[in-house]
Order: structure tokens, then C-alpha cells, then sequence
């Protein structure tokens, strides 16, 4: 009944690797029944266990769970992998999830490189199973009511985007004192070209493409490592130029002192504006120019708000639904695209999630940034 | 490894059915494992069947069900029962269940008079089995929190209190147009003597009680049916006197047309006031005459929100958390506490959940409200 | 060119005096002429003399004054006197100013009892001359945009309204401690039978007869005094029907710690919702319950939110209009309809002012709260 | 008593020239004497009689009015000039008005060049005359206590700041149909080289470095003339580098089609970060990693906000100032500087407003923007 599910990472100590199960279990669509949690014994054993899983399908090594769990029968192996790492161990494990004939669900950055997002990307074609990258913030409904009315033409053609992604957890240099989610983000070896700029950026810059439906064709970017010693970028800001002529501003940043992790987005067409704000998920703002400012609410009269609010919400308006909700609605989709895919089906259009694609983006637009950076700021085409 | 739940009631066309099925998996705590989700076989079968259940446990008779189940083996058999039917079928259900060896978690209201209540109460002392009382608003991180202030005495004794719930969806005769919700709602063979102010006047008055952890001596009620032909109240206000002498006001409207779900609270003491919106559920707002206003924010600052809020979070904070959360909250506690009943152990004293003790308290503020309004807004006690 | 006031009040120390002045300057309609600030000569030559008066035309006796200016040439004496003392202070002045046949401004609570409220009705009446109380909320033009929208039906036949005036500068007893404005007003001497509820509550009251355009028939109340031995009520909720069949609840509290000058009103219709909160006010919050919320703004397309918006903004939308430009259109309207009626031409019947038939609904909403709270909640008519 | 005023612009038709003249009188400090309020003799005339200005004393000629004005005995004679003209017709006239003994008080930006703005600072300084530019956001005391917190170390060093300035009503041509506010402000021998950028930007750009203390030393801009056949730009970015080594981006646009004049400024430092948006100024919002996000708010507890605040509020906490009372501090901080010049005294340090060399940071930011822009965005220095 349920999709069954093998994670890789996300063992005790993880931020992510919750979200992920709370994510899967919301909906009831999909079940743990494997994980590789750490490399660590004790850790991986601890954590499957409190997960209910067997010892027998309790790993330690990711390469050994994809090949013992591919060798299981149809009805008892994953139908897909859950791949929660740090972003070095994510091409290693998704290759070869893929090829084993799993459909793999992935956290972002996609990866370390281009070429690798290009490799993944010819993978997931030739083997035709699905892959969702977890730019989870696509999965609220009022950022997909936001898109469908920009594609819809409410605001008319877009010319403006400015997107923000401010946190301050960085603030100060956490990562020598103890903060694994720090340690591992701010060391090159295992988050890439880039620390803020890939860790939330890249988020900022899927939101943008994702809602506007246009793609930025060029850059120019200013990344800065502020706290001293630290080896990767912390803040930094990027102009965009999108192929379709809008102009952008992203801003992202892990020392932006007292922020949580406000994540906001503005869009403004000829006709009228669109604000939506991750800290208060379930509104989006409308303003037009000559009329009242219009303030759209998740779950709140769906014959206003429409279907596809409809199908990404569970409860009615005015009880808030919140970031799992989002992330699981990308489990939920991923899960009933697999589903149709088994059955034959054609899957919702509606239903849509980031996949390997945006991965490719992320991956441009982070080696673009870098680029520009190192070079005053130089214009960059993605 | 996890709890074995059964469910009655919530079969399809439910909106708390599935809102309990989500809270009880989001933390991987408990597991459906049966189910009377109708008396209609086809729908029972139908929403059982989606839910992964055999349909040897699918039943269309509570009373089957209670029975059947609770002949299984202790391996199998359901831990605890879910009760989500409307009100005239809580206590039958509850009642059994507790008698038959189950705990038991039920919607609000507890049942349809304050006889029934106190005739559960004795139930529950008696079979000593738990009881969780759905009261969910008790779960959100920030109302933990102004609790917690309270009663450390940080805005002194508490003088005052407004406690507003306001929603708009029966400003028109919708149950008579086939809304299932609003019909039972406005049915007093089904809702019992009261119909907004049993439906969420309750949740109003307990989490005045809650937060204040003072309890009503004395109140003066005025209830209103404003839809010509509507059998129970949809608007009400009650001015309320607790035994601390804190004076309140308590106003509850369902015909406040284009309200979504607008419970809030204030409690002013003598050194400062509270202020808590459920709609942005992550914000408590604390005043001072003396000093900046304070916003506690959910997930932030552990070291200031000390461990209480920590344990009802679940994620960073500015990752906003909603209502299944706090849902789940109820769930997680209650689920711990019978974990540590079998296990003989003290469970944790800020894990607490609304029990059998405030649905007594709802049924005599409901018969109290109701014969106040009766007669004048007569002072009657509680 | 400029109409010429008087005063009667508002020496230093004086927190509404100060207002008055600002209001009547910001728009260059009015200009200081004389003054009666004090009984205290010093303070009253004091401050006449910072506001740049001769000596000759600052008194110390208001009666001295309303003879001398009265018997002044008619294009020195002043055209209205602007009575800003406490409330046992206003009946004598404004009766005696109105005879001497100057229009006359007046700060709220009109008076001290029914009785003087309808004499100085009459004498209004008799002599013909202008009188403005100066309930000065209604003057925000969002206030007059929601009155509007209610007048033109847009959100059907209004049912309940929820008015709500929360302060908690008197939650410690400053009246003791040498607050001249405390002192006053919880003295029943200078303050009459009321203290909140005439201090702020007339505001409330006022409100929402202002915007509904309906008049209250009938009330309950229950008014404390929270502090002991405190003289007068410094905190109550009244229950309120209107004409035509409105149910209103109406919250004044001076004890509310930490609350500002937290004044809101919603009003729910069969169609729609209206919301609106003084200390925000540029914005007119609008709920429907089968379309966005819609917020109206200051300024802002007066296409949309129309003339009376326009006639009583004076800047583009976004740039903030307060307290004082809502005073201050009362005194615009004031001097527009003292200079209408000397040209003999017809006042604008959108550049309203509160008047002399608000004073006695203030006055009679007073005493019956009183009667009505001294009577165990008893059931009131005005 | 009041000090004298005369006018150049502001006649019929100006949006800036009453606000102005309501900032001048509010406080009774100031008093209009004579006016040049346009070229066209009809609106100069119908302004100046409306104002109560004797025909004797309205000009046509800004250049006849100085001349005429100054020859004016002493006591009779207008203290300060205030121009309130399009960009073009500032720099002629403050000259003209600093050269014949008159204090000047300008809009802004302050002229057309840096050459014309180092001339001003060199007349200003030779001739002894005071000087002020209506910067007025400054003005707000959510600013000022910003400020104080950022000067005091509050939030500790600052690394970054976000200003920007967005409006919505460029958003269509309306230069091109008959809107005179436009019109100008789009023709470069109006306007000057720059279009949005001076009429907002330079506010934008002030008030980071007015809160800050700190300066700017090199910036790198991007401008855009988003309409079709519009002359000047009216959007742009900059990113900023302060001479204290804060990183800054500066966002300005009048194509942000539904914003209102929706000003905000967030700086973070090593300890804390602030926010401010003009939309809503009487709230600061200051946030810490580890306490709750403070609410500072306009009047609110005096022992808490300062002095500083205090002397730059004019009522209690919760009774909204705006704009122009925001304007107004200027304008009464200039007077009170102009009254301290005259009578040998020390002006008070708090009561700063901004001047002349404001003045030439504006101009130099401005040139530095346009170069840039033109050339690729190239660092320049200012």
C-alpha cells in the first residue's frame, strides 16, 4: 500500500533527516523500511532502531544497503531512496541508487559540481526513474497559487524579483565550537564551491525561477566570507538577468544577526506585485495599483484560491499549516507521480516537484556566483 | 515499537478524521491498526482500505469493534482508541473502550451533558486507563510557553482576560445545503445543548483555564442563534470569574462573517500582558509597561524558551510550525505517557496533555453558559 | 483669513491641550487669539505666552474671558472657544460660550450627567451656534471608509460588532504618585460617575454608533475597579443591542498592563467583515468569506477608496497619517462648516464632525453602564 | 515670536510644498511671511492669498523675492528661505537666499551636480548661514533611536546593511499623461542625471549612512529605464561599501508596481540586527541571537526609549505620529538651531537634522551611481 523507503544519512544529531521522515509519514504514502543513517555503527543502529526498523536492514555503508536491499524481491525491496547526506555524498549515493533501478528523493544542492549535476542528469534519463530535489519551499500553496497567477498573466509580464534569504545562525564562528551543522557546511570538502550560497542560495534561486517560470541567463555576484577564517562565503548578494528580461535581486546571508530564517520573495509585473514571506507561509500578498491590496490565504475559499491550493493543503483556513506540510508536499507528489508511473498512469500535472533539472540549475548558478566573485563582481552567463 | 491505534469514526467527509490520523503519525509514535470510520459499511471499507487496514479490522459497529479487538492478543490489539465521531457518540464509545481495557483519546466537547461527564471521570479513576482530551490548542509551543510564564509569576497576578474564537463559515444557512459539518453542528440530537459554544466556546474556556491555571467559579452568559431557524447558538459572549479573581471576557461567534479560525488570548497581570494568535501560532507577544514589548518565537532561543518549548518543537526556528504539530503534540504526550505506564515509569511532568478532568470542566461551563443565557444572563456557577 | 480660537485648559502639563493646538494649526484654518489655560496665573501667562498671546488676552477666569472677548469688535473676538479642562469643566464653559454666541469646541465626555448633556442640547438648539465633541477617532479616514462601506451595503445588514479600548497606563496606582492626568480622572469630583469608561469607552461607544450608523438601545454592563481604593471603574466589558438588532460587546480597560492606546473594531455583516485598529491606522482590513481579504490603505487609490478618503488624507498613500491629522480634521470640518455658515453656503455633508447629539449618547451610554453594572448586570435602556 | 518664513515653489499642484508648509506650522514655530510659489502669476497669487499672505508679499521671480525680502527691515524680513522646487531650481536660489543672509532649508536632492553641491557647502560655510535638507525620514524617532542604538555598540560592530525604497507609481508612463509630479521628475533638465535614484535613492542612501555613522567609500550600481522611451532610470541596484567596511545593497524603484512608499532599512551587526520600515515608523524591531526580538516603539516608556526620543515625539505611546510630524522634527530642530544662532547659544546635540554636507553625499552618490551604471557596474569611489 505504502511506498517503501530507504534513507541514506539522517542519522541522531541530523536537522534534515526528521524533516524528511515527518515528511514521508505525514500522509501516510510512504514507509522507512531501510537506512544507512551513518557510517558510524552505533549511530546508524540507534537511530533505525528508534525507527522501528530491523537490525537486518540497519546499515553502515551506503553502497552495501543499495545492494543488498536491490537484491530483495519486488515487493519487499524500496521503491525509492531517501538521500539526506551532506552535499558531498550526494552524486556517490544517487548514481548509484539510480542505477540500481530505485527512483531517489535528494536534498539540495544537488551536488558539488556541474558536471556532476550533468551526470545525474543523463542518469536519471536513461534510467527513467523519478528524482525529486527537495527544494522544499516550492511545496507551500501559496508559493504555487503565486506562480499560477504570474503564468496566468494576473500581474502582467514580470520585471522585477527580489529574493531574500536571511539567516543569522552564522553570526558567530559556531563551527569551531561544536555545531555539526555548521562544521560540515562551512568546510569546502563537504559543502562544495560554496557555504551560504549553496546552503539557502540556492533556494532563493529555485524559489525565483520556479514561480516566475523564466530562467536566469546571467549574474553578477558579490560573496563574502565575513567572520575571519572561515573558508567559505557567508553572505553575499547577486544580480539576475532572466531570459525572458526580468531583473533580479538575491540576497542571501547566515550572518544577518537575530534572523531566523526569513526566506521572502517579491515579484512585480506591469500589472501588479506578489510578496510572500516563509515565516508566514500560509499568506500571499497581492497589491495592485489601482485597487486594494488582496491578501490570499492557504485553505481559504478554494473557489477563489482553486484547485491546486486545493490539493496542496489538509485543513481548513486559518489553521496553519506550516514547513513539514511543505516538505511533505513534495514527498506526497514524488510518491503519487511513482504511483502513476506504476500504474501506467499520466501524473497530475498540478502535482509537480523539483527534480533533476533544478538540481542542474542550482549547480550553474552556484559556479556562476563563485566565478563572478572571484572576479570583481564580472558578469556571468549560466 | 510504536502504539497500536483504533479509530471510530472519520471516515471519509471527516475533517477531524484524518487530522487525528496525521497527528498520530507525524512523530512515528502510533500505528492504525483498526478502524469503525462509519456505520455506513461502504465508506468504513472504503476509508480503511486507503488507510493500509485488512479489512477483517474494518468494522461498521463500534461496539464489534470494542469487542473483537479487545479479544485479540495483547501483541495485537489496539493500545489505545481514537474517537472523532461528533459529540453524541463520545460517551458510549469512551465509556467502553476504557471499560474494555483501551485508553482512550476523544474529541471536544467530552459529551453531551455534565452527568455523562462525571460519569466518565469515574470510568477513567476507576479502569485507571489514560484519557486524552482533544483540546489542541494546549499543544502549540507558545501557549507551553504563556503557561509557563504565568505561572512563574513573570507578569504577576493575573488580573484579566480576553479570549476570543471567531469564524465566519456559518454566516449563511450552510447546513441546510448539505454541509455535513455545519448539519450535526447545528443538530441538537447530534452537538447536544449548545452548538458554537460546544464546538469551540470549549476550546475558548480551556485555554483560558490552561494558560492562567486558575479555574471559572462564576459565570454570565449571552448566546444567540443569528440565522432565523438555526436550532443551537452560533454567537455567544460570556463574562467570566475564576476562583483567583481574575475577570474575563470569553466570545465565540461563528457568524463572524470572513473570519477564518481566529482564536486568540490576552491575560493582562500586574507587571505585564499576553498576547497569542492561533493563525500565526509561532509569535507570543509580551508587554511591559516599562520595557520593549517581546516577541518569543517558537524553535528560537532555546536558552530563553527554555525546555518545554524545546520538546513541543520540532524544527529550527523561522521553520514555521502549524496546527498538525500542535495536534501531534497531544498525541506524542499522551503516546509517551502510556509508554511509560507499561514501563512502570514517572512520565514527564511537562508532557502534559488535556484529560478527563477538563472535559468535565467544558460540559459545566457549556451547562452553566446555556442556563445563564436561558435566563437572562444570570450569574450561575460553575 | 484664519478663524480665531480660544481656549479654555490646556496649561503645561496638559496632554490634550497641546493636541488641540496642533490639530487646529496643521491646516492654517485656525490661530490662537486668547486663552484661559489655567486658574494658576503663572502657568496660564506661561504658556499663552509661548504660544505668542499679549497678556492682554490670557485670563485666568474663563468667565472674564467669554465677557472680555465677548464684548471685543466682531473681527477681533474670537469665532470659537475650544474647551480642553476635565469633565467637571466643560458643561460651564461651553454653556456660557454658546450663550455669549461663540461656536464651541469641546474635548469628550461631553459633561457630567443626562441632565447637563440635554441642556446643553437645547442651548445649542436656541442659539444656533456650532458645536464639535471632539470624539476624535472617527476623523482617521479609514474609520470614515469603513462607516462608508457599511452605509453603502457592502457587507449586508450588519450583525455584530466588537469594540474594544485597551490601555494599562493605570494598572499601578499613578494617581498617587503625582500623574496630574491620573489624578483627574479617578477623581469622581472632576471625572463624574465614570472613570475608564468615560475616559475611553465614550470613544468606544462612539465608534461604533459612528460606523454602524445605528444607534444602541439597550446595554449591560459590569465595571471594576481593579486597584484598591480606587475611587472610580478602571476596567468593563459591556453588552450592547443596537436599533437594529446589532449585538455589540464593548471592552474598556485602563489595567490592561502594557497595552498603548490599543483601540480596534470589527464589525461582522451577512456579507462581509470590516476590522480596523487605531494604532495601525492607515490600513481598513475587509474579510469575505468567498474572496481575498482586501486591505483599503490612507491615500492610496482614491479611485478606489473615493472622496471622503481623499478629503480627509492629505498625503500620498505610504507615507503615514496619525493621531494628530485625525484630530485635525475634526477641527477642518469644524472651521469648514463655522465658514460655510457665515457665507451662508451649504456645509459638505462627507466633512461631518461629531456633535452636540454625540455628547448626550455619550452621556446617557455612561449612565446607564453605571446603573446597569450597580445593578448585578442588570438589563439597560438609553 | 514665531520665526518667518519665505517659499519658492510649492504652488497649487505641488505634492512636496504643503507638506512644508503643514511641517512648519505644526509646531507654531514657524510662520509663512512671503512666497515666490510658482511662475505663472495666477498660482502664485491664488497659493499666497490662500495662505494669508498680503499680494505685496507674492512673488513670481524667486530672484525679485530675495532682493525685495531682503531689503525688508529686520524685524519684518523672513529669517529663513525654505525651496521646495524641482531639482533644477535649487541650487540658484539657496545660493542667491545664503548670500543675501538668509538660513535656507531645501528639498532634496540637493541640486544638479557635485561641482553645484561643493559651491553650496563653501557658500554655506563662508557665510555663516544654517543650512538644512529635507531628509526627512530622519526625522521619525524610530530612526533617531535606531541610530542611538547602533552609535551606543548595541548590536555590536555592524557588518551589513539592507536599505531600499521601493513605489509602484512609475510602474505606467504617466509622465506622458499629464501627472506634473512624473513629468519632472523623468526629464533630465529637471531632474538631473538621474531619476528615481535622486528622488528616492538619495533618501535610501542617507538614511543608511545617517544610522550607521559610517560613510560610504565605494559603491557599484546597476540603473535601469524599465519603460520604453523613458529618459532617466526608474529602478536600480547598488551595492555599497562603507568606509567602516560594512557591506551594503541599496534597492531603489518607482516600477514596483502596487508599492506604496514602502521604505526600509534592516543593519546587522556582530550582536544584534535592527529594522525599520517608514510604512509602520513608530515600531523598531531589534533582534538578538539569544533573547527575544524587541519591540521599541515612537513615545512608548520614556525610561526605556530616551531622551532622544522623547524630544522627537509629540504624544503618548500607541497614538500614531507620521509623516509629517516625522517632517516636522526637522523643521522644528532647524528653528530651534536658527533661535539658538540668534541668541549666542549652544544648539542642542540631539536636535540634529540633516545639512549641507548630506547635501554633497547625495550628489556624490549620485554621480558615482550613474558612472558606474554606465560603465558595466565598475566600482567607483565617492
Amino acid at each position: 500500500m505504502k511506498l517503501r523507503m530507504g534513507m541514506i544519512g539522517g542519522g541522531e544529531g541530523s536537522m534534515i533527516g526528521p524533516v524528511h521522515r515527518m515528511a514521508a509519514r505525514l500522509d501516510g504514502l510512504a514507509e522507512l523500511v531501510c537506512g544507512t543513517f551513518s557510517s558510524d555503527p552505533d549511530i546508524s543502529l540507534s537511530t533505525g532502531t528508534s525507527e522501528g526498523l530491523p537490525s537486518s536492514r540497519i546499515y553502515t555503508d551506503w553502497k552495501e544497503m543499495i545492494r543488498s536491499e536491490g537484491a530483495l524481491p519486488a515487493e519487499v525491496r524500496p521503491d525509492f531512496i531517501s538521500i539526506v547526506t551532506p552535499n558531498h555524498l550526494h552524486y556517490g549515493p544517487a548514481k548509484m541508487a539510480l542505477e540500481a533501478g530505485f527512483h531517489v528523493i535528494c536534498d539540495k544542492p544537488l551536488c558539488m559540481s556541474v558536471a556532476e549535476a550533468l551526470d545525474l542528469y543523463e542518469t536519471v534519463e536513461r534510467t527513467g526513474r523519478l528524482f525529486c530535489l527537495t527544494h522544499n519551499y516550492t511545496g507551500y500553496p501559496m508559493v504555487k497559487r503565486a506562480r499560477e497567477m504570474v503564468h496566468a498573466g494576473d500581474i502582467g509580464r514580470v520585471r522585477k524579483v527580489i529574493v531574500e534569504y536571511l539567516q543569522g545562525w552564522l553570526s558567530t564562528p559556531v563551527e569551531m565550537t561544536g555545531n555539526r551543522q555548521a562544521a560540515w557546511r562551512s568546510d569546502p570538502s563537504k559543502a562544495g564551491i560554496a557555504g551560504t550560497m549553496a546552503d539557502i542560495g540556492t533556494h532563493a534561486f529555485n524559489l525565483a525561477e520556479y514561480i516566475t517560470g523564466d530562467e536566469v541567463v546571467a549574474l553578477s555576484a558579490d560573496l563574502h566570507s565575513t567572520l575571519q577564517g572561515r573558508k567559505l562565503d557567508d553572505d553575499g548578494t547577486a544580480t539576475l538577468t532572466f531570459a525572458g528580461g526580468i531583473r533580479g535581486t538575491l540576497i542571501a546571508s547566515q550572518v544577518a544577526t537575530g534572523e531566523e530564517n526569513n526566506l521572502s520573495i517579491r515579484i512585480y509585473g506591469e500589472k501588479g506585485g506578489i510578496y510572500w514571506r516563509q515565516m508566514e507561509p500560509n499568506t500571499l500578498t497581492v497589491m495592485w495599483p489601482d485597487a486594494p491590496v488582496q491578501l490570499f490565504r492557504t485553505g481559504n475559499s478554494f473557489t477563489v484560491t482553486g484547485p491546486v491550493v486545493a490539493m496542496h493543503a489538509r485543513i481548513p483556513a486559518g489553521h496553519p499549516e506550516g514547513f513539514i506540510e511543505a516538505f511533505a508536499n513534495l514527498y506526497r507528489n514524488f510518491c503519487m507521480h511513482i504511483r502513476a508511473l506504476e500504474e501506467g498512469l499520466q501524473p497530475s500535472e498540478t502535482a509537480d516537484y523539483p527534480g533533476i533539472h533544478e538540481g542542474v540549475r542550482g549547480m550553474k548558478f552556484l559556479e556562476a556566483a563563485v566565478a563572478s566573485s572571484r572576479n570583481g563582481s564580472l558578469l556571468m552567463t549560466l
